[in-house]
């Protein structure tokens, strides 16, 4: 194991109607004004928006709302927002959301301190010295940006996706009812599951050795998704699948499976080029990039493959190779993907070669990507090929 | 899963001579008078007692001494400290050690505020409204409490040995320096890891449904300790392997592996009386208490004493009733102990019958113990029985 600080203040309100009590929470972090993010029409339409304003209202917290956050969020709208931020004076960003929502609000309290351009924020080196205060009501697990340290905006102008991460953008409280996941659309499920299970793969397939406790949580997170991912799609309403994929999204993102190890990050970084282009949602994105991804390095460290087969999808090793066994296991992680919904290849979803020199180029434009195996500019073309 | 909160603020700093960096660390959280809570001859003989006066000195940070903490800490120990921490208007106890002296630093940080006396924290409902920030270098891996929220205290003269659970008690940070367990003597090795596969059972055997992550990360937890305990005991200096026994420990007793059930603690406080009454160390009292807990309780939910057999000790079903399974994971559990060092049965330590009836007594003190079942004082007494 290498030396490591874990750290994770972010605390989680998990459970039944937990998200309707939203006013006392603020109050215990005595909080009395808050910029309210969301994104549309599904927050509204499922009566969540109601319930939380009613609960704002209730306990007198006055609110002020930023709504129409889309996936991939926008670097304008954060500029609106901390422009309301900063004209009304607020104590706290709520997001009331998923991922796009969560980084959007991040990206609000860190402006409302910095006195540059925010977005210096995510592609320089410079840091925030201080943020708002973030709380989190989540609607989507996917992203796990409900307790993470990061944030990943989108300048729709230059067509970079880029992320910031800082202690500070832990968000104090997030609040998790698995009832919101119920009018969640087939697609997002989806895609939100590949993106849970991505997280868990990118801490999984490490370049360093010695790791055992760890692998066996991460497989813990990987099994148990597996096996109840298909649970919510067969039947939306399934609270105790809810549960499981709900809090395996979290844990898979809150830093704990990635202790002790260098953590690879190369799938993310190559997909967020693949979405900030074509605009397709992240998690599905993902499910084409991983596979690829795991074609072209598997062979720096065969015997992580091959466990994640082996423990992973239980693959019977008996009379074949290990590359063999390999192989099995990726074919089985496309199969999964399929079976919940998703494409496998850039093909299936109409994206050519046209634009792979220029994501590649893009993609490595903070240097070179990934710690299993380092990844440069042809590299990360040769993967976008093996995901045509 | 039943409605939660997760809430643990403690910073890890885990790692290779990190413990070494104590001056530095107490700078980043702006702290310059601590008093040094310890035990004794163990610290000062393997040189960490000088390593860590040297950073203290190198960084200028005025420090106070309390040493001679003893297993089963002691009440009048804390007095004094408290006296001491007032006396010299110090700004954080820093306790050198094992789950002894990290919970005599917080009954220590808590006292220092407390109007009344201290221990009428661990005997009545009072809470504490405000503590003394916690630092803590940790030596022994075992009790947990180096980012746990309890403190578990002895009244030698009442023989009482109960706790105090807070969220104040959070440690503000724990190094976590793999090579100080090197000169553990074996028996300390051995209950320390009872101790810690205690802290994961007795979050894993609770009454409700519906945890499957839950309980793959509390296998995980157990399938690899059980992989490396007995590798630091072959070789102390086994890097890797005590980077997994503490690591295990840490996770074992932050809260994580409990969220979304209501865990047992039955054995935990049977097990307090036996230590408080022939001075036992923790650890090894529940290697004696825990099998016999589990003969006493596991008709409760056989299906989870099934699962444990299975899937932690690889117990072959084939050809087996359940209730042969479920007694074979048992002894397979008293075969562990036994491996390790440990004894599992009271008249192997020359304890016989005579106080069952007033530890049973004072275990029930503040109501029945324990979730997977509810144990009364005679079922305490049964089980004190069963471990005969």
């Amino acid at each position: 194991m290498i030396n490591f600080r874990s750290y994770n203040p972010t605390k989680i309100i998990f459970g039944k109607d937990t998200y309707k009590e939203i006013g006392g929470i603020l109050g215990e972090y005595g909080k009395k004004k808050v910029l309210m993010v969301y994104g549309g029409r599904s927050l509204k339409a499922n009566g969540v928006y109601d319930q939380v304003v009613h609960s704002l209202e209730a306990s007198g917290i006055l609110f002020f709302e930023l709504g129409g956050v889309k996936p991939n969020p926008r670097l304008s709208l954060v500029y609106e927002g901390i422009e309301i931020a900063k004209r009304e004076q607020i104590d706290m960003v709520l997001a009331v959301g998923g991922g796009s929502v969560i980084d959007t609000a991040k990206a609000i309290a860190a402006g409302y301190y910095y006195e540059g351009d925010v977005w210096e924020l995510y592609i320089t080196e410079a840091q925030p010295e201080k943020v708002l205060d973030v709380g989190v009501i989540l609607t989507i697990p996917a992203a796990g940006s409900e307790s993470s340290d990061g944030s990943v905006i989108t300048n729709e102008e230059t067509r970079m996706k880029c992320s910031c991460c800082t202690d500070l953008f832990f968000p104090k409280f997030a609040v998790l009812d698995p009832q919101l996941c119920y009018t969640l659309p087939d697609s997002q499920i989806s895609a939100g599951g590949a993106d849970i299970l991505a997280h868990v793969m990118e801490r999984y397939f490490v370049p360093d050795d010695h790791h055992d406790f760890s692998d066996r949580m991460c497989e813990a997170a990987m099994v148990s998704l597996i096996e109840n991912l298909p649970k919510v799609l067969k039947n939306k309403q399934d609270y105790e699948a809810w549960c499981e994929v709900m809090w395996i999204g979290n844990i898979a993102h809150n830093g704990l499976l990635g202790r002790g190890k260098r953590d690879d990050w190369g799938s993310h970084n190559i997909e967020h080029q693949l979405s900030a282009y074509y605009d397709i949602a992240h998690g599905a994105g993902l499910a084409i990039i991983f596979p690829a991804w795991m074609k072209y390095v598997w062979k720096e460290k065969p015997e992580m493959m091959e466990q994640y087969a082996l423990r992973v999808w239980k693959v019977c090793p008996e009379g074949k190779t290990r590359e063999e066994v390999i192989l099995e296991g990726i074919s089985r992680t496309e199969e999964f993907y399929h079976s919940i919904g998703l494409k496998t290849r850039l093909s299936e979803v109409g994206i050519d070669d046209r634009d792979f020199e220029k994501m590649a180029e893009k993609a490595v434009f903070m240097g070179p990507l990934g710690n299993f195996k380092k990844l440069y500019k042809e590299d990360v073309m040769e993967i976008y090929r093996l995901a045509l």
